[in-house]
């Protein structure tokens, strides 16, 4: 914004920068929260009603007044829009840092699923129950957790158990509920399909074998592969080139706001390198020569699509 | 204590109703406490820095100040003896109930071993990190679940996975951190740490092959299987004998505070049958008439015993 105003250049059209709520959605999920009330892929009280957790309690809709960050104009991209959006991002993985290439034109992303599962066993005391006949919440989450890994990797995409949680918390009982989330990634709507229906087959099938009941089974969030907009992909790559930066199309692998957002307005993004491609991590890094690339390819893609716009309706 | 003095009865000793403080350990571990203090087989300022499994802070002695449980007696078997010990317990086991026993005459226990056990990997983002290469600490800790039950099963003994938790709490995040307890328990002292050693090899090729570091491992308790005093067993069994309750000789399967008073004075157990063996659950009861079964035969062997030093001493 700044480079834009010290350079006089006048545009088509107003831009703004946007600070999505709750991109992580790490405290509250699901992430990308408020782009997709935007984009109305989400109800606005729903979103808001969405608990900590920590505590499955707390609201994010109390803690947005608590901390006055909740405003008062109204989420959406009818009332509230937008022409196009351009987001820049870490690549969070190492297709560019291996390549050995300045940028990414992200044209699209892979799908993705969440889940929340709940065993429910009975606890007994650890040192007078016979293993036999046991009915061990966590031994049966333990085989959940390796055939979520085992199906990431025999269907060549991703699938990790995260939040965990098991009760009761004591040395001489028998854990009896266990509460875990995971989630899967493919590019490929039917395999992500396949996935899925072969890990809630194994659950059901393990619970039924360990005496074990599942009482939360439930689909916290689906996303389809998607591909961005390809007037607004151009704008990125053409962008690239002009400035000599050295480019490969890729997918995203995860969200961001600009899934959402491409549902109502032309979308597009720009990956730049980091190191070994750890992101979620302090050891994340992304160097300064490789933010600014990126933000100057961003730059570039904005304003050649408001060259777009500018003919289209100016 | 109110049919004793009801009865007129006049013991040889002095008869004394003990409530050992922090027996199950549940919050403070290691359980039986004082007892173990009592005994000289736990230092007293150790027992008191014992932390809350929560919070990993709050120390018991803390706690016992606040609540204003802090006593000033010494707590040693030196200073403040006993001439024998009763003690009357549940069996949480089916051994009586599966017999149609009224009672179980405990003449000894099973050894035990406590550990705790940290695995440390690396947390990267679960929708962008290939499977390959991975270290998650969550999957390590899944396959010494199974390990270790499946060590409970192979040894005839038990062997449990019982405090668990897993870091970060986040959707995205692979869990890099998880720390867990696990007990074992064999009548056995040879089988237990054959147990122990398979255990622990296990767990930690496993972490070598999983990219994990083993960040602790230590023995939080080590019990080794004992037999209560040969004259204070045989009270208890005389008791039951001449009230003509049908009774069996069998082993304690966890920890009491008897079994450390037996390392003082002469100690010796009464069990009672309960409903399906529970304990440690909402589902555990007794029967009030098993309960008075039980109770009478306590009575019936302290004052036995009574007799046995009334010949000694009196």
């Amino acid at each position: 914004m700044k480079v834009l105003k010290e350079s006089g250049k006048k545009t088509y059209a107003p831009i703004s920068v946007i600070n999505w709520t709750n991109e992580e959605g790490a405290r509250f999920p699901p992430g990308c929260m408020s782009s997709a009330v935007w984009s109305h892929n989400l109800e606005l009280d729903y979103a808001l009603s969405c608990t900590d957790t920590a505590d499955n309690v707390t609201t994010i809709g109390s803690e947005l007044q608590r901390i006055g960050y909740a405003g008062s104009k109204e989420v959406s991209h009818k009332t509230n829009p937008l022409s196009a959006h351009f987001e820049i991002h870490i690549e969070q993985g190492t297709r560019l840092e291996e390549a050995g290439l300045d940028v990414g034109v992200v044209d699209g992303g892979q799908g993705m699923r969440w889940y929340n599962v709940t065993f429910q066993g009975v606890t007994r005391h650890t040192d007078t129950t016979a293993m036999a006949g046991r009915q061990d919440a966590l031994v049966g989450a333990a085989k959940a957790i390796l055939e979520v890994e085992r199906i990431g990797k025999e269907y060549g995409g991703m699938a990790t158990v995260s939040l965990f949680k098991s009760s009761p918390q004591n040395f001489c009982n028998i854990p009896s509920e266990v509460n875990f989330s995971f989630s899967m990634q493919h590019p490929s709507s039917d395999t992500l399909s396949e996935m899925t229906s072969s890990i809630e087959s194994y659950i059901r099938s393990t619970a039924a074998t360990s005496n074990l009941e599942v009482t939360a089974y439930d689909n916290v969030w689906t996303f389809e592969p998607f591909s961005f907009d390809s007037q607004a992909v151009q704008c990125v790559e053409d962008a690239a080139k002009a400035d000599g930066f050295s480019y490969k199309r890729l997918i995203s692998h995860t969200g961001h706001d600009s899934i959402y957002t491409n549902f109502a307005v032309p979308t597009a993004m720009v990956f730049t390198p980091c190191k070994d491609g750890i992101s979620h991590s302090p050891l994340e890094y992304a160097s300064p020569k490789d933010c600014r690339i990126g933000a100057q390819v961003v730059l570039g893609a904005v304003l050649r699509y408001d060259e777009v716009l500018r003919k289209k309706f100016g």
